[in-house]
């Protein structure tokens, strides 16, 4: 049933055929659209806008459908797209009676519905794989709440905090991906069915139970917007590309402690690769891989708006365009998800090398200013003077923080013009200590142990919660 | 107070001091700054952490400063920042005492801390700004309902609707992103504030009182994500790209619509600028520059995605170059709404041109269709099959929809070997008369003006609930 | 021949090996990496760094590999890419003499050279695509030297011109993408071949003469950047990008031109979709789609960018992930240029429609100005305030430009503090005549016929000279 | 001289008229505008157009203006731009003679040429800077011809190689951006003036003399395209963007190499900051800051690429909108360069620790299997194969590169099948040795010290020719 025939002079150009046709991502709605047929037919008969007996038919032949699957339809690209295969294939099972299954309904709504039907499964599914990938996190974090690693800032030594601290710092942006994602799906999550071309129908057709049967929350209700709105899919889209950014934050990382020179951790042989003559490297293939996707989904995104930008009201054949994106865009990130969490799962912390970088380079220096004025009520910044100078003299030296006491601590104070503050040795060495000076951050959202399995706690409720809707 | 003085043996080269310095977009931050200053010296008070006398007096002058506004502050890059620059003011003031306020604190926590705080005002005012562009949406609508436009699909007629209805397009599309916005504000309102410089301290600082203190609905917990984490200000500033692609499109229909060729409103000489040489020329510079700023926004969007792209934890300087980009994303936003609300306030509508338009070209033909679908319980497909025939018999007959009826319609439908379905003249002539035809189309969300009236009723609501928040 | 073998305790995860796997867009380099192989090979020998013998049974079985084509090969994610399956081909051919072809060559070189190949091939057919086009234009420009359309400015009437001129103006942007083409083709055709890994090789090999092989005309000398530079891709990607949006304006043209409302060229059936309903739609599907690929083109660039950003030196896998972007973005780039030119070639264009909006509305108000000026020696600004009240008044009265006399002029004149002009009514007909107005343009790249000619001489010049090439 | 006064019924509105204002950026093309003024006023006299008297009294009042600088000019947003704001510091000088001025010659013409001329300085400061740091990379290369570092792929350590020879990578790289820059420079140089306002003019201008006169190679003939093209302006922009990829690289590796665990570096304290507390930290925030800029160089990109899609011709006020991300582009880009430069310049570098790298896993690998192939002509994929077991077995034992001789090279080829190679210990420690390893890879682009002098006399051409021109 080729809807141009006996009125266009001319058929399509093969060519422009092709390169206007739907079909390779039409396959992606392709259960979608029979189950919007459903709905759609259902609702008609109900309304008394077709008769039961050819709605019963028209369903019976899209439940066929349904079981036979794609490779029952007729794809060329002659046919368009997916709804013209579909109808054709009704067609050619119960005959003209196909035809009402089109009563008050369009292409224009109907793929909008579709989109947003196979989307909400896709959505689904890639928050489910977020939780999976905050459980992973926290089983990893649950064991190393005492394994010591340098925190950094610029790329610098920082302060001294533990493998849980920095791996909950990820599953902690995660669980803002996830929201992010909840947050879009009640976008996605509206019926434009009804919408029809435009203007919906004259027919008395009821939206609100064509919505219910196909399980959505609420309707989409101006019909020119239902149409031609796509901010769902960018909002989609860009929900994905950020989350991309999260897992390439996690990645560098694994790349960069994986290096000889960080040495933090190594990435098992299953998620790297080698050279046949070094078999010492380590190349971190996947890692890199899944950096360089965060390319991909910040293209798919401009690719989107780009495309959506000053279009005229309602349904333009640009719109089409978007769609391919948004499908690489949920696969790219699916696989992402998955092989990163495999990768991350994999990986073998390497705790001595922790430990001696935490004590290397002074990074518990802030904690020897917080005892300082702890002690004797200084102001912070003077504190901060005395240490910088503890520090720059130990380094001139070549002291280890451990070579620190009481005696160089007055000497560096009088150094730079305040009283020597006289802290016992003992504190100054637990202040040192990078595990005691970890245990005494006891905040929330601080390293401290007990600080840390609170929040394993927490964000374990969190994901039960969530994994039960 | 220069915090490098005394251990760099030289000072910033003085370009790469200007280079690296974020004082003028600083200014943003002023007031956000103090106030995160106060709340944090009443909270290390309130916990015995500093002397309550000490804290009185940098609050004093914190509150000096506040009034005296950001003029009392010597701004030059080698102070590097606000947070610096505020610092040094406190301590001309009340001397050593002001290095108590930065206990448990740095300026990596207090930086996101403003920036979260000076960006919820914005939100606030960019969502007001949306509401009221409803409101004038509505209004204008209110007084449109019978107004005959004809609606268009791929920039071809294709069914009559009338202006209210095209207008509440736009409204339902700003409503969503409207809440995009409230779910973005979500993200922005956590606060960061204790996780110092990025493992929280090991004073007995209470979070959650700072967090009530500034007016933040929660807490970010884990320290390291809460210093390094800026996903709220990509998320802020795809929720205004998107915002403006939706801007862009009402800008694209007022030029359109504003040629000699469409004719169907009128700019005002306000937001329209002419040549002095054809006075009729209606310019639309407004929209044409309204229209491109969408552009301004994608690209600073890509700016602040590229820059996060693949950062190790946690704080790094690219952060800082983020900032300026979300400030111009803001302020653009805010004039777009302004300006395109107002000129789509001033437009003067033609409603002789948009009932010539939908009476010229057939754009009722479906309604056509669906009466015989309705009468003669004929698949939808086969009465497109005789429709499409008698607009193509009609226009190579230079014949217009008024010329339609019962016996040409009988004749198109035998051409196409169907029945006559003998539909009796008046019908016809119904469904072809373009009011009619939108009158008739009263579903949720369709054109009739008493569907329009609900539409509009329920909108009002949401901006009223809205507005009251 | 895994070259993992034995050295590595785990195989790579399947998926993980999915996931890096290169060989879907390998097959793009199958016949280049062939090529690659016979001039290394070649030159090894040549330079008595192996056998004759061995050198001869190589490139036989490489030669065979050509003539069996890609299906020869096995391709398996195990096998990770086309180098390691081509090697494995050529060794199951003649043993472990294939190992020889390896010697003081790397993938890292390999696919640099490999890619390099064979996008020259891409660039060369796009070159020619685009003079097509040119052709196209200019054969059309040609017929329309004296065919009126009124030439916009803001989407307003400006001033009358020809199509030829319009079009020519399409073919001078073409003109200079395929110049930037032409200078980036320049960057591609660099040889890295004997970069090796990263720093050459201790073999004396002759990277002059592989690079005369492989028919590049220079090499790419610093070995490390050899290896690891990619930018010839990203501004292969932007040149087509912006190609795309030279298109995407043409199409933008197409579409607003085929409208009802403008109605200056029809689309022909070939090139566009219709509604089954209404066949007088010529829905532009085809400039719908090739107008939103430049979205498609703009994301493949983002991709690209982002994945190089900050990469340290030197071969890093993320370059592996810049491939598919490239050759997505070239395969877009080559339909859209087919199917553009031939949509343009097929456009119907409406000449009447062109006349009659080039007299309605005052389009030709400027050459009376510039009359004035000539016959006056009046200031321009002067002339032009009096055209102005001409054209306000004539419009208030409801007059046109054929009803534009002396003596109005003089009224005009006069009421804006002029003295009478007092131009003949005849030199006043002329100048208020489009096509006389087109005539008198005979300024270099003006519309005047004989200046279009002569823009068209030159351009086939230009298209002779590339094509020789 | 408002050219809106007594057309327009109201005035623009004020915020419409800021909102649309170029004035701001505007600045930049003041010294352009009254260039191309004197120069159209020159061409309009010699041409006879206008009188000399005439001329004269307009072009002494540019220069007047010139001296006086932009500071004389009134530029409130009502007078919308700089060309007005000229036209009317002329008309207060010397009356209504200065309409001649604008005789043949439009704002769209106009600015499109002012562009252009500003530009292209900008385009010949960027050139020179990069030249210049070009410069500055040979010094540093030159003394560190043999001064050892490890070079990496995947961020793992690969082959030894020279500080100069990683250098150079970066100069050739910036070769091809300064290539680039050079190729776009170009299509900037061509001049669109007596386009008018896209029609040209019946007035009998010398397009040629106008183009002589300003500097310009060519003009850009059709005139439609004159004035409303900017893709000269993209292409710009995309270069720059590429620019600031190769110095994100450069960026990227001075934080890496800088960090406590690479420790190959120090960055000078002039371009670093500090923690006041750990005087030992260098925090690379210039470096930091300089990488973050390629994400403002990609934002602008997309802004502009986003504005110019699908504008239909002629003038569009969109393509003012691309003004000032030009400018921000160039500014930033020149910041960048310079700072950039700088920077580098001021490193330290630790040669040994790039020694201990070298030494420490195994780099020299391939150069002991390129030993046995060469010894033994075995095929490179066996020598391999022995060498991997090599590695392997030294790793597992706690050998260091120095402990291998030829019994243990035996052994391990025996182990994988192959028969022991007999290879002499002191051609072993040779290959092993990464400094005589380094001197072995001789091959054009390679690091040997003699190679790399050869390429420095090359690069050292190369500058010399482009800072004569």
């Amino acid at each position: 049933m080729n809807i141009r025939s006996g009125r266009f002079k001319k058929e399509m150009d093969e060519e422009a055929a092709s390169f206007t046709s739907s079909l390779d991502f039409d396959r992606r709605i392709f259960q979608a659209d029979i189950e919007c047929n459903i709905a759609h037919t259902t609702m008609l008969q109900e309304q008394g806008i077709i008769e039961e007996s050819d709605a019963q038919e028209i369903i019976s032949a899209l439940y066929n459908l349904l079981d036979e699957g794609i490779e029952a339809l007729e794809l060329d690209p002659s046919i368009e797209d997916i709804h013209m295969a579909v109808e054709k294939y009704v067609s050619q099972q119960i005959g003209d009676v196909a035809g009402f299954m089109h009563t008050a309904k369009s292409r224009n709504d109907q793929v909008a519905t579709d989109l947003r039907i196979a989307l909400k499964e896709e959505l689904e599914i890639i928050q489910h794989l977020i939780l999976n990938f905050m459980k992973k996190i926290l089983e990893i974090a649950e064991k190393n709440t005492e394994t010591i690693i340098v925190g950094y800032t610029h790329l610098q030594h920082a302060q001294p905090t533990t493998w849980a601290h920095h791996l909950l710092s990820y599953a902690q942006a995660l669980q803002r991906d996830y929201q992010r994602i909840e947050d879009t799906y009640q976008r996605v999550d509206q019926c434009p069915l009804g919408a029809a071309a435009l203007t919906t129908s004259s027919f008395p057709i009821d939206r609100e139970r064509t919505k219910e049967l196909l399980g959505f929350s609420q309707i989409i209700e101006n019909s020119m917007d239902a149409v031609s709105s796509r901010d769902f899919l960018a909002e989609t889209v860009f929900s994905l590309a950020l989350l991309s950014t999260t897992l390439s934050r996690i990645c560098e990382e694994i790349i960069l402690w994986n290096t000889y020179e960080f040495n933090l951790l190594e990435i098992s042989d299953q998620y790297s690769s080698t050279s046949s003559i070094m078999p010492q490297k380590k190349n971190p293939d996947v890692a890199e891989i899944a950096r360089a996707k965060t390319g991909v989904l910040f293209g798919e995104l401009i690719s989107i708006l780009t495309i959506m930008k000053a279009l005229p009201q309602t349904y333009n054949r640009d719109l089409q365009e978007l769609t391919p994106h948004l499908w690489n865009a949920v696969d790219t990130s699916k696989n992402l998800l998955n092989i990163t969490c495999k990768m991350l799962g994999s990986v073998k912390i390497r705790p001595e090398r922790g430990v001696k970088l935490a004590n290397a380079n002074f990074s518990t220096a802030t904690e020897l200013a917080d005892l300082i004025v702890k002690e004797k009520q200084m102001p912070f910044r003077i504190a901060h003077k005395i240490v910088g100078m503890v520090v720059s003299k130990a380094l001139e030296a070549g002291m280890s923080p451990e070579d620190i006491d009481s005696i160089f601590l007055n000497i560096c104070a009088v150094e730079v013009g305040v009283e020597a503050p006289d802290i016992p040795d003992e504190l100054i060495k637990q202040a040192l200590n990078p595990l005691k000076n970890i245990k005494s951050r006891k905040v929330v959202g601080g390293p401290a142990p007990e600080s840390i399995k609170r929040s394993i706690v927490e964000m374990r409720r969190f994901i039960m919660d969530k994994s039960q809707t």
